[in-house]
């Protein structure tokens, strides 16, 4: 690896510049031609395909099933729920000719599915026997955000899985809030080791067309907050204007409650920033595409032994862990550690001559660099430990970071200047009238990202109009 | 089931109308409020996941790697290849404006992303060390014909793989033509129990940019002959004016070779017409997502024994096949059969309080409707050979009507006759001018299927003109 294909910022002096090269020099993503949208290369892509599959297991025990509907959807259509129309609107992508016609009616391309699958869904569900419906896409969608684009973390098309559920009571579709959220929370914290904070959004700034938003917020190194996946009950919303009804068990015509829930393309990028170093990639063992990689170290005399010996462990190793052999024979190891160091590769097994007359190999581990010597014999039973252990180091020292910046607040003073100097979470109560809320962000930049679920004792009054808090917030200058 | 939800035409008698209604009511597929878009329900996405996860491991097996890129397209892009612009620009979907402003230039909703695909490539090959590259897609694509759409068949979106190589010699890039038509063969033959004509495009018809394209042809019920997977050639076509270059061996700079290939969600409307009948669809057990559906038949008294010996019998075949346990209680057994024979669950087992008794459960297959009485003891054993039974009976039924409607035609006379009474797929003597070929298509709406690539001896001279033929060639009508 040449200079020039490795870092040349580090993440603690400049994060922006160090998130840009971080991504496009390990070619985990590129840029395309159309601003906004991104290309995912084999391993940006590899590791939503490890997410995906990871999080549609467990949709499908829960009796999720999947679905596809058009990409294109008509005006109209957004038209019939007023907040939703109002949220997305701005943002949308229109397709106003085919061939050389003039279309009569707008096309959009998808923001979400809402419109499109409820128009289906209102012909589909006749009685109580249809419910409840638990549909479930994985697809691309695109919002055409005027805003500064960053890969990952904001673009204008990104891939997603979009749920949306239909009941035949506001019982059953609450119900189904925790279990989706901890489906989420497992993913986000078991599989890219990210902890999160889950709570409700307020209403400024729930979701368009929702009665109640929930969302994972995770915490950048900048100190930015970043919304993770989100759930939302829709009440009954969209039943009305679409028109959702069922004759119940009593033969009567209700209409139906719920719910749509998603995880995005955007987690990549939160996961990359949080374990990544000056080196390149970090990724923790269970969403690496390589898991771990073998550098076999020869010279034109041992190169067939060495390559034999490097090929029987990899046998070995690939019925437990995706393992990858480089045998590639015109690069210098040195030059293939620096890569697969770039790239994120969990732990990198080295083999020479000196080691395979010893029976052992080197092991050397990403995340925190430590090297040291295994027989061969115990390799197996190594590698497996270890992947684990980088695993959980990665999760808990992301989790120390998410509790050190995160600050309990009780006045308005300690709140800008903790906003200044530190960033990160502040946890503030707060009295839940809006106006508060919009004066806080005009004067600090700071919005509520939610409000936790699991609530700290109210500890003051409103962090903004010192009345009697209802709640304690978090708030943080937010992506 | 009431009469409404069953099927009301016979295939031997309607068979467009018979198509419709068996991919409609069986909840395979529904249409949209988007003309020529089509919306896959839980049965029909499933299905397609069970293809796409076949084909993905054996590209994966070959070193294929998975990307995404994306959706919209520059215009300028589209219009670098001239015959590729030619062939897609009348069915492209333009995206004009975004939010309420007009874009500077048009976006193309991808109708394939040669063009965008290979901007990248050109940034990323430099050396031969970065060859060969065989990318892939799983995506969506829009392509908006003005013809009928039929749903499945002919849509205006679907969803396909797309692959996309590029070597650094023209023999490289000519041996992955069988490597990547042989994966496609497996797959419709084992999977979709779906014979194939493996051929050659003529020059008129084949894919836009290519040098040289292949197909494996079906052929429908009705006799008419549709494509299947196809797979192509670039040559240098996009290379070049894509300046995708490298250095060789020798320091010396070349352009890249190239091809591309697909299957798409049409495969499934081919397999549904095929196998499906009167009383709905018929799925080759490797790809119903339900292989195996077990009916509990009981009465208030007997409904705990019943539903608690179903549900062991469930979770014993669970580990070998997809078991459904239909345990409602709110149909009754003959509404449930008449439902899963409209799905096309290969296998069904019955199992009442008499089978318990004797310890043994009725089974009945879907393609035959042939019912025996099974030990339980032995009902793993007996599933799994039953399944592959009926895997291969499809087949094989499939395969004798493409044999006895494949034509050795010699005359021109011969020609219009077995068309206009038989259909089919007419084989003749071609001397390769591309003016007899339009002649035919002219006269009797017959094109060139392809070309097999397993010749049969020329018989007789071209079939238009009577000169000498080159090749034999597979004539049809053709969707």
């Amino acid at each position: 690896m040449t200079e020039q294909e490795g870092l040349t910022v580090k993440k603690s002096q400049n994060f922006d510049e160090w998130y840009t090269q971080v991504i496009i020099k390990s070619e985990l993503v590129d840029y395309s031609a159309v601003s906004g949208c991104l290309v995912f290369r084999p391993l940006g892509y590899s590791i939503w395909e490890l997410i995906q599959k990871a999080t549609d297991e467990k949709f499908k025990k829960i009796g999720v099933q999947n679905v596809y509907f058009p990409l294109l959807i008509p005006e109209k259509f957004l038209k019939k729920e007023a907040e939703h129309v109002e949220g997305f609107s701005p943002e949308v992508a229109w397709v106003t000719e085919t061939g050389d016609s003039k279309l009569e009616e707008r096309l959009a391309i998808r923001p979400t599915s809402e419109t499109i699958m409820y128009d289906s869904y209102s012909k589909w569900v006749r009685s109580w026997r249809d419910l409840p419906i638990k549909y479930n896409q994985w697809n691309n969608v695109l919002r055409w955000e005027f805003k500064h684009p960053v890969p990952l973390l904001r673009t204008r098309e990104f891939l997603w899985n979009e749920g949306h559920s239909a009941f035949a009571t506001k019982e059953e579709a609450e119900d189904e809030r925790d279990e989706i959220l901890g489906i989420y929370q497992k993913i986000t914290e078991e599989f890219l080791a990210l902890p999160g904070i889950i709570g409700k959004k307020s209403d400024k700034e729930k979701f368009a067309g929702a009665t109640e938003s929930y969302s994972i917020e995770h915490l950048l190194p900048d100190g930015r907050a970043i919304q993770g996946p989100d759930f939302h009950h829709d009440g009954q919303n969209f039943a009305k204007p679409f028109n959702i009804t069922f004759l119940d068990k009593n033969g009567k015509t209700q209409y139906v409650w719920q719910n749509t829930w998603a995880i995005t393309t955007r987690e990549i990028g939160v996961m990359i920033s949080v374990h990544s170093d000056d080196k390149g990639l970090v990724l923790p063992p269970k969403v690496a595409p390589i898991q771990t990689v073998i550098i076999p170290i020869f010279d034109d005399k041992t190169k067939s032994t060495i390559l034999k010996a490097a090929k029987k462990i990899a046998d070995m190793l690939d019925k437990k862990v995706r393992v990858y052999l480089d045998n590639r024979d015109y690069y210098t190891p040195g030059w293939k550690f620096n890569e697969w160091e770039l790239k994120g590769v969990p732990l990198r097994i080295e083999i020479g001559p000196r080691d395979l007359k010893n029976r052992q190999v080197v092991l050397v581990r990403r995340d925190n660099s430590k090297k040291r010597a295994i027989p061969i014999s115990k390799l197996e039973r190594e590698i497996e430990k270890e992947l684990e252990d980088i695993q959980k180091t990665l999760f808990k020292r992301a989790s120390e970071f998410l509790e050190t910046s995160t600050h309990k607040i009780k006045t308005s003073d300690e709140f800008k200047k903790i906003l200044q100097t530190k960033k990160g979470i502040l946890q503030a109560g707060w009295c839940t009238d809006v106006k508060c809320e919009g004066k806080i962000k005009e004067e600090t930049g700071a919005k509520i990202t939610n409000i936790p679920l699991n609530q700290n004792k109210v500890f003051s009054g409103c962090v903004y109009c010192g009345k009697k808090a209802k709640v304690i917030a978090n708030f943080a200058k937010s992506y």
